[in-house]
């Protein structure tokens, strides 16, 4: 931040272009080709107050370009679902399962959203056949997918899938957050997507809150030209390794691949609220996957386990291994 | 930002609270109840990404507890109506005049939007008279007014005339943002809502953008609590009362009493753009007052001063005045 505001001008101080500083989409489109795969440049690249506001403006974005239906993974995160309907946009739940989102059962929508890499709460990556029929359900019907990245940079056993956005550029807006990498706080996100887009994504940053801050992206831009988030993608990557294997070791996981939380699948009549709370009476936060889930699905817990350093969390296992068993 | 980073807590950088850090609400709040007489505490105050976020913020609240009609001062900011109108509340355009917003021609709407210190682009302070019109209409009729403070911490002849919204807490969504005081990058404001609205505020945030950069308010927090805000504004009062009365010697003004910027009136027959056009080809960037009306009004053009260094505005002066003149 000393060095970012040494060089700022005077007019950084101003509001500045709703995409975001040029200096921060400059450092971070190669960064996010070489560690996502994705086709990105300066202008096709956007900053958003965090992939929240980033899935409200492409929401509103793909809505302003005439799309009414989003289909939605079913279960999938009650924030994002809650979001997107704000928008305006008609939501379509679709089964989503351990294979991901179940493309096959895609309705006739303008567009859908999809976590690839790692879905929540289910933690699943999306198989390669969904994957290729996906992009062959939005080309041939000139349909979007919104390619919801939230966690994509974690993959424990093998290098990360590329995003999905770098098989069909032109039906993919693609979403990032520095989140996971860095801080939730910092509240930085970004969205690729293709360039007849970037006039009305422009147009709603404005009217939605004008520009972002810029001192915190000039910041961002001076720790990736110093090699610094990917220095610090490695060491999270090993430390958020040992402590997926803590989880994976102690309960029953699935989704465990990749991300920053591991599913556990609970027996079919159990009372996931209870063991939600039993866990909480623990002073254990847990989400569950029918608490996210529109329709009728399978009761389970979520264990995220990124922010708890491994004592922490070994305590936190112990007590909560008998609640899981015992259910 | 050093002092606030040493003492922030590991937990200080996850999301955090949707209506903002509490440190820095415990420190505004007083410094807003000192400089804006305003009725405020920490429950009733929350941050938002600067004054755009917050208007949007405060439109779809009042949309979601049953509004449907909001009255808006014509002429008033373009991208302050484009914010609202895209919040899905119908605008109702009111002539505002020198004397701010004509509230004897107020319709039947649920709300109303207000800048009271310094409208744009007249510069009008709202008169006695109409203040107190204002706030008999709202609580009369059980209506809210949205108090958009954005500049009333400037007034150069004279302290400042307190807010609005202490007449009448229950009925006024007072909007405010550090952007005048500070820099407008930085991208905080805050509302200082009933607190019936408080739920509703939080959810709006969340789905917006769950919640706020914490690092910037942890060390704006510090910032009041040293003084330094107090001490920043003394100074920039006194800089850009030696700016505007540059300007205010040089061109026919209106609106010069308080804010960063004077109504600079045309005669009805000038064509508002042709001079806007040319003092863009002098390098000269002025906002119209056309430019930012609904309906029909009197042409004239706003002329900022508070980002200009006495030197760069005696040249721009310079070149502007025959421009203006010969209009």
């Amino acid at each position: 931040m000393r060095a970012a505001l040494r060089r700022a001008a005077d007019t950084d101080l101003a509001y500045g272009d709703p995409f975001g500083s040029r200096e921060l989409r400059t450092r971070l489109a190669p960064f996010l080709a070489r560690t996502r795969g994705t086709v990105v440049d300066t202008e096709t690249l956007s900053i958003h107050a965090g992939s929240t506001q980033a899935l409200g403006t492409i929401a509103r974005t793909l809505l302003e370009h005439g799309a009414k239906t989003l289909a939605v993974e079913d279960p999938s995160h009650r924030w994002r679902t809650a979001t997107l309907e704000a928008s305006g946009l008609e939501l379509v739940p679709v089964a989503a399962d351990s294979d991901g989102l179940c493309v096959e059962a895609l309705p006739d929508v303008d567009a859908v959203i999809v976590s690839p890499a790692h879905s929540f709460p289910l933690g699943a990556a999306l198989s390669p056949v969904r994957r290729r029929a996906l992009v062959e359900w939005a080309v041939s019907g000139d349909r979007m997918i919104v390619e919801h990245d939230y966690d994509g940079h974690f993959r424990y056993d093998r290098a990360p899938t590329a995003a999905l956005q770098a098989l069909a550029p032109s039906n993919v807006a693609y979403i990032g957050t520095v989140s996971p990498l860095l801080a939730p706080t910092i509240r930085i996100g970004w969205t690729i997507a293709p360039s007849r887009f970037s006039e009305t994504i422009g147009g709603v940053t404005m009217r939605t809150t004008f520009a972002q801050p810029r001192l915190d992206q000039l910041a961002l831009a001076e720790f990736i030209a110093r090699g610094y988030l990917d220095r610090g993608l490695r060491r999270a990557r090993a430390a958020y390794k040992r402590r997926r294997d803590l989880v994976a070791r102690t309960l029953p996981t699935t989704g465990a691949a990749a991300g920053l939380f591991v599913h556990v699948p609970l027996p079919q009549a159990t009372d996931e609220d209870r063991v939600l709370r039993e866990a909480r009476a623990a002073g254990i936060a847990l989400d569950g996957v029918r608490a996210n889930a529109i329709g009728f699905v399978d009761p389970g817990v979520v264990v995220g386990f990124a922010a708890s350093p491994e004592p922490t969390l070994e305590r936190a296992l112990a007590a909560l291994s008998p609640l899981i068993r015992g259910a």
